[in-house]
């Protein structure tokens, strides 16, 4: 882990390859992924199969048997230790309730000449939600992508995941079912997302896809992009925490590491004008990796992808974090609202000191996917809207179309544009 | 132009036609425009001036000649006519006040056990605008991009134009000077798109770029997605129309016609319930082509790809127009409203027998950048949304988290998460 001042002269070039992170090289992979898709399109299902025979080595025989039957997610739910059952309940109430505040309303304004001008929402008609399977199967991921197309008023929700050697994670089943879904199908990777783009025989054509993914999944979104929407291209997950004092270190160490425990390229950043702060949370950091189950990966991520930043003041320690345009960012001070006006890049800021990152990732309520790697700068978290559109509506009277009709004409005349033109003389009363 | 009744036997095939409108292919100019982004990428402004020499027949000799001086801006303004002067005060007042009421809110809710939850809406930093140049040049283009950019509290807003030969448009300038941008550049196609996604010595780096162009601008844009946000990749302009007896059939005709006059693949589509009608606008679809300076374009659009379907009945019309999902859609009946909550993807949706689509085009207040070829089903007209982003704001006090922590640790632990567990039980009372 690096611990670094902002006032050494290596600060810059070590600060720059923090900006750098979690870019994704997607052309080393662009031509395999083209290839899957091509196939996808050009033989549907036949092609699903042999990837499927390929990547997750089982062979299904028809497009039938690549659905998940309603019947073994229930058997799933129905297993679940009532506890847990319970969290994962929870979960779902908060994570509804905080979606259903973000549902867009349709809007329509008056003028007096009987001129009508509005907005009107409406949900696509049908998402496709990735998610990804074996050991990165989380039941939250699907919960997190559902219930945003369920609040929008979505009626089609298909879900794709791999299932490698066919044999489901029977947690996500369980969360099909406590969700609703059941159109769930064992495709997975590149080809799942092309399914979902272009229709095969037994995978619906979707309008909207979202969900994480690896690199493969990444590159194919962007690829299906135009034809579908998408939610945004997400890279290794990160942290940034932005702690003085007042801060636990311990505690700050074990919020870093729980970005660094998912993936070996995920980045954790703290920025402090605290050099003891800093130091303490170092120590606190070997201290629990010590502890923990993935310490391999965590280790790994920490060693190579870890720092931590010394500023001159919490001024300058937020400039810097903007910068940086975390996907999660927490605030570990006595009074983190007072800073909230100066941070203007984050895609989840986590206030104060009894609210660890991890609670938004479950059940806090609002959505865990979030934009990585500097996009916070331009991308949202997922949510409502990405499952909506918005048509533009206008209505003239003819006393409206009167009276600013003939500026329409002559700016359209004067762009050359004749029929427009005369689209609207011919409906003046002159 | 294909006059077909929904009962023909080969309705089915000419209505799939019909969705398969503006597909573009961006293949055969995708390793074109990759060159062209490496090039901008390795070499910056001196790549950008051997794409000028090439594709504008002019050589800026530095990057200071790249950009359009303030003064020949505001000189192009004072020079307009004073009647288009005030057609185009009328035009920015009347978008920017229709796009001031789409401005979002950021908003938190709390709860009594001490937590708040919210969402914070923030502009992005930096824009680019991209407006096409030589013949399409319309200052109407960049008002509706400006605008929203302007509405949604941008920063720092950046334009490029090409200028072929190095006569920029006088329109555009004073359009410019009109919307008080000042950072223009006279750079375009697929160069000017990576210049602004990646940054030049001379073109800021962007988050955002918006606004309309070619195939070449689409694959660009396409291929920088991920580095900076995009609107939307769209194709040729289209419209299409429900009408029934009530509609004036020489007024539809001519609303036909301010699509094809636009581009030789734009497409016009009018469904309506009367054949009877359907004959009256297509015989004055041939009488209007006669009058129109842009006849020759017109002709072919309308030739090759318009089409008007006669439907059993207005529920059936709307059907298949949702299909369709134009870019811009006019209700053309006595009772407009009626249809609207049955209409569930289109652009812009125009009302009744006075609101032509021209008058959306210019100065009724609605952003005209939409979206085509069936994208209606998922993406939005462009908006200040497009210049904004989100981040979640989570606060949880200590009681909070000692209420619903516990829910949060279990399913950490059951997904394997020990750090995300961890982070959350060393906060907890017990």
């Amino acid at each position: 882990m690096t611990l670094i001042n902002t006032n050494e002269p290596n600060f810059k070039s070590v600060f720059d390859e923090l900006l750098g992170r979690g870019k994704m090289d997607m052309e080393h992979v662009s031509s395999i992924v083209k290839g899957l898709i091509d196939e996808i399109r050009s033989d549907g299902d036949s092609a699903l199969m042999t990837h499927i025979a390929k990547f997750d080595r089982w062979s299904p025989s028809n497009g039938a048997e690549l659905r998940i039957d309603a019947a073994d997610m229930k058997r799933a739910y129905e297993a679940l230790d009532p506890t847990l059952k319970a969290s994962l309940h929870l979960a779902y109430d908060r994570i509804r309730t905080y979606h259903e505040k973000q549902l867009p309303k349709s809007w329509f304004d008056t003028e007096a000449n009987g001129t009508i001008l509005g907005q009107k929402v409406t949900p696509v008609d049908r998402a496709g939600l990735y998610i990804p399977g074996g050991k990165a199967a989380y039941p939250s991921s699907l919960l997190m992508n559902v219930i945003p197309a369920q609040v929008a008023g979505v009626e089609h929700i298909v879900v794709t995941t791999p299932t490698p050697d066919n044999e489901p994670n029977e947690l996500l089943l369980a969360a099909c079912h406590l969700c609703g879904v059941t159109e769930v199908f064992k495709v997975g990777g590149a080809s799942a997302i092309a399914a979902m783009a272009y229709g095969t025989e037994t995978i619906p054509k979707v309008d909207v896809i979202t969900g994480p993914g690896n690199i493969f999944v990444a590159t194919a979104k962007k690829m299906v992009f135009g034809e579908v929407n998408i939610d945004m291209i997400a890279g290794p997950s990160e942290i940034g925490v932005l702690a003085d004092d007042s801060a636990n270190p311990s505690h700050i160490a074990i919020d870093l590491l729980s970005q660094a425990e998912h993936d070996e390229m995920a980045s954790s950043i703290l920025i402090t004008p605290s050099q003891k702060f800093a130091e303490a949370c170092a120590a606190e950091v070997e201290v629990w990796l010590k502890k923990l189950p993935r310490e391999e990966i965590a280790r790994k991520s920490i060693d190579e992808r870890a720092a931590i930043i010394v500023t001159s003041s919490m001024e300058e320690a937020v400039k810097f974090m903007n910068e940086i345009a975390p996907e999660h960012l927490e605030v570990a001070t006595d009074n983190p609202f007072a800073l909230l006006p100066s941070i203007k890049h984050a895609g989840a800021i986590f206030l104060g000191h009894y609210t660890p990152e991890a609670i938004g990732d479950y059940v806090a309520g609002p959505n865990h996917t979030l934009p990585t790697g500097g996009t916070a700068k331009f991308y949202s978290p997922l949510g409502v809207e990405n499952f909506m559109k918005k048509s533009s509506i206008i209505s003239f009277s003819r006393q409206a179309i009167n009276e600013i009709g003939e500026a329409c004409a002559l700016i359209a005349h004067t762009e050359g544009l004749g029929a427009h033109e005369a689209s609207v003389r011919c409906r003046l009363d002159v």
